[in-house]
């Protein structure tokens, strides 16, 4: 079994209402030094076979087709066992 | 400026709808080998100062009190550069 991680978060210029939430909690607790909070997405597919059996191409258009908005979002992808 | 990056997870044996759902339409659109996906959430929490000055236990105690939901949920947590 190989796990396909795909992190999908808002680009950077997009406004994250989420985050923000987060971050003016953490400062309305007390907490400081906390600069920026960004809120995403995080997919972990489980796969039949191994590593070198994924098929990366093709996890790569689900990522970008199925899991993420690619107008507003960026995604990473890595394989691992 | 560090990073604290926060996965948050719904635990194994916790049923996850949005996975399923995922799961079900990669299936519909003849993506075969697909074993299980789980969906769940991610945080990037940029801090000032570098690595050594991040405040772990602070950092830990805002992912398991704020960030996720330890009865349903869990966590992992890295600080990168």
């Amino acid at each position: 079994m190989a796990r396909v991680i795909v992190d999908v978060m808002l680009k950077p210029e997009i406004l994250d209402p989420q985050g923000r939430a987060v971050s003016g909690a953490l400062t309305r607790l007390g907490i400081t030094g906390v600069n920026d909070v960004r809120q995403g997405k995080r997919f972990e597919i489980t796969v039949d076979g191994n590593v070198a059996d994924v098929d990366e191409s093709a996890m790569r258009s689900i990522a970008e087709e199925l899991l993420s908005n690619p107008v507003i979002e960026d995604y990473t992808l890595r394989i691992e066992p």
